[in-house]
C-alpha cells in the first residue's frame, strides 16, 4: 500500500497524466460533435449518438457487487475501477460505468465515491463536487414538483388533493436532519397552504430512480409523467399527469438525462452517471450510462451498491429488464478484513490472522456466491487485497470458492492500479466463456408476496414474511390499481441479510417484517420498507467541512 | 417589430449563426486554454487568465440603466444587448456584462431575462435553466452552511448560538411561497432542535451579493468568513469564521466565481454571471465580469437592475468602489409607453398618442437624468422604440431631454438588432468625449442616518425618513460593532421613487420609513428595509411551467 492519500495521488496522477476528454471520447470513437464539454476532462455523451448505436451480444457485461458492507471496508468502486483498467492493459476495449457521488455525504465524512489509490477515477475534486449538475438539475426539477403542487393547492386546488396525503418529498444534496420533518406554507393565507412536510437527500428521490431507469427522452417524459405526488380527497392517486407539468419537469432534466464521461488514473472511458440510493431505491448507475459502455466497448464493467442481497438483486431483478442485456460475468468482492469481520472478529483486532473467524464469516460471501448462481451468470470473486492479510488467509478463501466452482483471485488494484487487476480480468475473461442460460428471480406478472416470498427465501435465506395491517391495506390497493405487477424493490438495512443491522454473517430461519409500500410508478417498483430506512442523513459531530479549505489559486485541501 | 417569439428568432438564428464559444473567445484574445467550456456555446474563464490582464483609463465603461420599471416594459437588458452590437457594427471592440437569470420566475411567468427580439444573448434556452450551474452552486452552499448552522447546535451549541435568532435562511431557486414560514427540526432528540426558519429565492441570499462582489477567490473566502449568520445568547454576532466553514463554502463555489461567457445573436462576446436581487441586493452582476469585459474589450456595457434610484445608485454607491472603475457613460432606458404610463395613462390606453401624459410621465425620467448628472458621468436616453410610438411622441421626448442638456436617441434593436442601435453608439461614443468628474453620492465614513439621508434626499427626492425603534436599535449596536463605515444598500419597492409602489412620476415631500436592517457584513453592506420586500416569490395561478414540453428530440416549447 502506498503512503499517499487518495487525492494526493489524484492530484499528483491527473496533473501528470490526466487526458484532455477529448481523446478520452476518441479511444471509444466518439468525434468532438458527439459530446458536451464541461470544462476540459469531463464531457455529456449526446442522446442522439448513442441511439444510432446498438447493443449485440458479442458486447459482454461484467457486474461488480459485494458481500454485505462492513465498517472493515470492501472497495467495490476501486475494484470495478482496477477491473476495467486491467482489462484494457491486456488490450480489451474496456468501458467503465459508475455511480455519481452525492455531495451531502462529502460534507460529513472523508472519502469521496471515486475509488481509491491507483483505481481512481479522475478528475476526483470534480466529481465530487457540483460535477456535471446532474444532482442539481434533480434537485431543481424535485423542488419545482412540489412547489407546483402547493402552487395548484393554494390557488384553489382544482384536483382536491388531500394535503395530509401529498407524498412527494422536497429534497436537497445535504446531509440535514434538521429538515427531516418539518412544518410549510406557516404565517397565513399569502403564504400558502399549512401542511406536515419532510426533505429527502436528492439521491433518495423517485425522480433519481427515474432518471436511472429512463431509456430515452420521452421515456423520460412517460416515467415522470406516471409519479403518484399523493392522494386526492377520495383517496386517488394524484399523478403529475393530472397537474400538467410533465413536459417542465423533463425540461429541467434534458442534460441530466445524458451520460458522464470522465477517465480513470488509466485513461480508461468511464461512464459516472446517476446515483440512487441501493436502500431506498434500486442503486445503480443509469440505464442510459450502462448501455453506452456496452455499445461502445467491447467489455462493459459496471457496479451495484451495497451488498449483492440489494444492489446485485435489483440490478437482476430491476434494471435488466429496462437495459435489455443480463450480466455475461459477476465479480463479487470480498476482503479478509470483512469476512473476519462477519465472523465477529472486533473492529480493532482485524489486523491479526484468523483462520477460524475468516472460516466463520465465509458464511456470508457463500450465500451471496449462491445467490448469484440462482440467475445462472458465471461468479469470480475478487479478493481485494489489504496489507494485514496473511498468505495463509488468502490461501483458505480461496480453497472455500473452489469447494463452490468458484474461483477467488487476489486482486491489488488500490496499491497498483490495473496491474494489481490482471489475474482478476483474466479469470473474469475465463468465466465469460462458460456456457450459462440467464434466469429472473421472479417473473413480473407473479403477486406481490410471490415477489417478496422469493426475494426473501431465495436471496436473504430468510423463512417469511410478515405485513403491517397498513401494507396489507395497500397491497389490496395496488392490486385494484393495476400495480401489483410492478417489480419489488427492497428498502431493508444493507448490513445483513435480514432487517436487522446486527446479524452479520448468513443468519437462517428469520422473517422480515414489511411495514409499509411506496408506489414509485414513474420508477416502475413498488418501494417495500422493512425496518427503519434513513432517507435524509445527518452530519457528524465534526463534519468533514471544518477540515476543507481552498486557497487562492483554487488549491484544494481536506476533501478526502 | 416582427411576428415571431423572442425564442422562435433565438432557435432559428442559433441554428443559423451561433459560434463556436472558442471562436467568440479568440475574438477577445482567450485561448481555449483560456476557458473552461460547458458544451459548445458556453465557457468559463479562468481567474488566473484575467489576474494577469489589467484595466487602463482607455478601456471605457458604460453603464445603462432605466427610469422605474412599469408593467408597459422599458427593455433595459434589450438595450443592453443593442447597444453592444450596435458598437460591434462600428468596429468597437465591445464586451458586454450582464447578469445571470433566476430559474424560479421562468416557471412563473413567460418570459427570459436574456433580451428580447434581434438583441438576444443565447443560447437562451440554456441561459435561462441552469446555465454553467451558478445558481445551483450558491443553493448548494448556502444551504451546507445552513445545515452546519443546525447541526453545531445539534451537537452540543459549542457556539451557545441562541436559535431565535439565525438568520441565516435557507434558499432555493424555485418560486416557493410554501416554504417563506416554516419550523425545521422536528421529530424529536434525533432530527434536529425545533425552530422557526423560512427560505428564500437563491438570488436573495447574502452569497450571491458576496459572490457578485468578490475581487478573486481569496477576496471570495475573505467575505464569507465575515457573513454573520445570526446571534449567541449574549446577542453576538456568530460568524462564518466563528463555525471554522468558510473554507468548505468557497470551495463549493470555485468554479461559480469564474464569469461566464456566451454572445449575442450577432456574436459580440457577453458575460453573464451572477444575479442578485435589486430589491434586497445590490442588483448587478459581478464585477468578476465587469472587469472581464473592460480588461478584454474597449468598451464594456453593463447594467444594474430594476430603476436607477435603485440599480444604478447601488451600482454607483456599492459596486464602483470594488471594481475600482467608475462609468464613463450612463444611458438611461426609457419608453414612450411606460413614461405615459407614468402619466396616468392605463395599461389598456397606453397605444393612443398621448403627448400630455408624456409630458406628465417624464418628470420620472427627468429625476432619474439629474440624479445621474450628480455623479458627473454623461447621460444620453435611449427611447427603446415601440410600434405604437408616434413620431410627435418621440419628437416630444427629445425635446425635453434636450432642455436638461441630455441627447435622446430613439432606439430600435429589438426589431433590427445592432442596426437599430448604431445612432445611440454614435450618442454614446460623443458623451465619452464629454469632460467629467465623478462624485460619488456619499462617503462611506459618514454616519448611517446621514447616508440613507444623502440617498433619499439626493436621489428618490423625498424629505425626510423616519426609523422605527428596531431600527434605531440596530443603529446604535452597528456603530457599537464598527459596523457603521459600510455602504447602504436600500430595499424599496422598484415601482416609485417613493417606499410605496402606487406613487408614480416624481413625487415631492415623501417621508421614507426604514423597518429594519440586515447586516450583510460578507457583501459589505448594510440592508435598509423599507416598506414590505418579498424574498421569496410565489407562482401565479397558472404557472408558465403548465405550458412548458420537449419532445423526443430535446426541442422546447412554452419556454417563453
Amino acid at each position: 500500500m502506498n503512503a499517499m492519500s487518495d487525492i494526493e495521488i489524484a492530484r499528483k496522477n491527473e496533473q501528470q497524466a490526466i487526458k484532455p476528454i477529448t481523446e478520452i471520447a476518441q479511444q471509444i470513437g466518439l468525434q468532438p460533435d458527439d459530446i458536451e464539454q464541461y470544462g476540459s476532462y469531463k464531457a455529456k455523451v449526446k442522446l442522439a449518438t448513442l441511439a444510432q448505436q446498438c447493443v449485440s451480444n458479442a458486447h459482454r457485461l461484467i457486474l461488480v457487487t459485494s458481500i454485505n458492507p462492513t465498517p472493515a471496508g470492501e472497495g467495490k468502486s476501486t475494484v470495478t475501477i482496477g477491473l476495467g483498467d486491467a482489462l484494457k492493459r491486456l488490450n480489451k476495449r474496456a468501458v467503465i460505468a459508475l455511480r455519481e457521488p452525492s455531495l451531502g455525504p462529502v460534507m460529513g465524512i472523508k472519502g469521496g465515491a471515486t475509488g481509491g489509490g491507483y483505481a481512481q477515477v479522475v478528475p476526483m475534486a470534480d466529481i465530487n463536487l457540483h460535477f456535471t449538475g446532474d444532482m442539481h438539475a434533480l434537485t431543481s426539477a424535485n423542488n419545482t414538483l412540489a412547489a407546483l403542487i402547493d402552487n395548484h393547492i393554494q390557488h384553489g386546488n382544482q384536483l382536491q388533493i388531500d394535503q395530509r396525503r401529498i407524498t412527494w418529498k422536497r429534497v436537497l444534496d445535504i446531509n440535514d436532519r434538521a429538515l427531516r420533518q418539518v412544518v410549510i406554507g406557516l404565517g397565513g393565507p399569502t403564504q400558502g397552504v399549512p401542511r406536515q412536510d419532510g426533505f429527502n437527500i436528492t439521491v433518495a428521490s423517485e425522480l433519481m430512480a427515474v432518471l436511472c431507469l429512463a431509456t430515452s427522452l420521452s421515456d423520460l417524459k412517460q416515467r415522470i409523467s406516471k409519479i403518484v405526488i399523493g392522494y386526492n380527497i377520495n383517496q386517488q392517486p394524484v399523478t403529475v399527469a393530472d397537474l400538467k407539468v410533465a413536459g417542465a419537469i423533463t425540461l429541467l432534466l434534458k442534460d441530466a438525462l445524458k451520460p458522464n464521461l470522465v477517465q480513470t488514473l488509466e485513461h480508461t472511458p468511464t461512464f459516472v452517471h446517476g446515483g440512487p440510493f441501493a436502500n431506498i431505491a434500486h442503486g445503480c448507475n443509469s440505464v442510459l450510462a450502462t448501455q453506452a459502455a456496452l455499445k461502445l466497448g467491447d467489455y462493459a464493467i459496471t457496479e451495484a451498491g451495497f451488498g449483492a442481497d440489494l444492489g446485485a438483486e435489483k440490478f437482476l431483478d430491476i434494471k435488466v429488464p429496462q437495459l435489455g442485456k443480463h450480466p455475461d460475468a459477476i465479480v463479487l468482492v470480498a476482503t479478509v478484513r470483512a469476512l473476519k469481520y462477519n465472523g465477529g472478529v472486533a473492529l480493532a483486532d482485524l489486523k491479526q490472522e484468523n483462520i477460524a473467524a475468516l472460516k466463520a464469516g465465509f458464511a456470508n460471501l457463500k450465500r451471496h456466491i449462491q445467490n448469484m448462481q440462482q440467475y445462472g451468470v458465471p461468479v469470480t470473486v475478487a479478493i481485494n487485497h489489504f496489507t494485514a492479510d496473511t498468505a495463509a488467509e488468502i490461501t483458505t478463501l480461496q480453497q472455500l470458492c473452489q469447494a463452490l466452482g468458484v474461483q477467488a483471485v487476489d486482486t491489488n488494484v488500490w496499491a497498483k492500479g490495473g496491474a494489481g487487476g490482471i489475474d482478476l480480468a483474466k479469470a473474469v475473461i475465463t468465466s465469460l466463456a462458460e456456457q450459462h442460460t440467464y434466469q429472473p428471480l421472479y417473473e413480473p406478472q407473479a403477486s406481490i408476496p410471490e415477489k417478496i416470498n422469493a426475494i426473501v427465501q431465495k436471496i436473504y435465506g430468510g423463512k417469511k414474511v410478515e405485513y403491517t395491517a397498513k401494507a396489507k391495506r395497500q397491497m389490496a390497493d395496488f392490486a385494484a390499481n393495476g400495480w401489483d405487477k410492478l417489480p419489488i424493490c427492497m428498502a431493508k438495512t444493507q448490513y445483513s441479510f435480514t432487517d436487522d443491522p446486527k446479524q452479520l454473517g448468513a443468519p437462517e430461519d428469520f422473517t422480515i417484517h414489511v411495514r409499509e409500500f411506496v408506489p414509485d410508478l414513474g420508477a416502475g417498483f413498488l418501494v417495500a420498507l422493512t425496518g427503519h430506512v434513513l432517507t435524509m442523513p445527518g452530519l457528524p459531530k465534526h463534519p468533514a467541512a471544518l477540515d476543507m479549505d481552498i486557497d487562492a489559486d483554487g488549491n484544494i485541501t481536506g476533501l478526502f
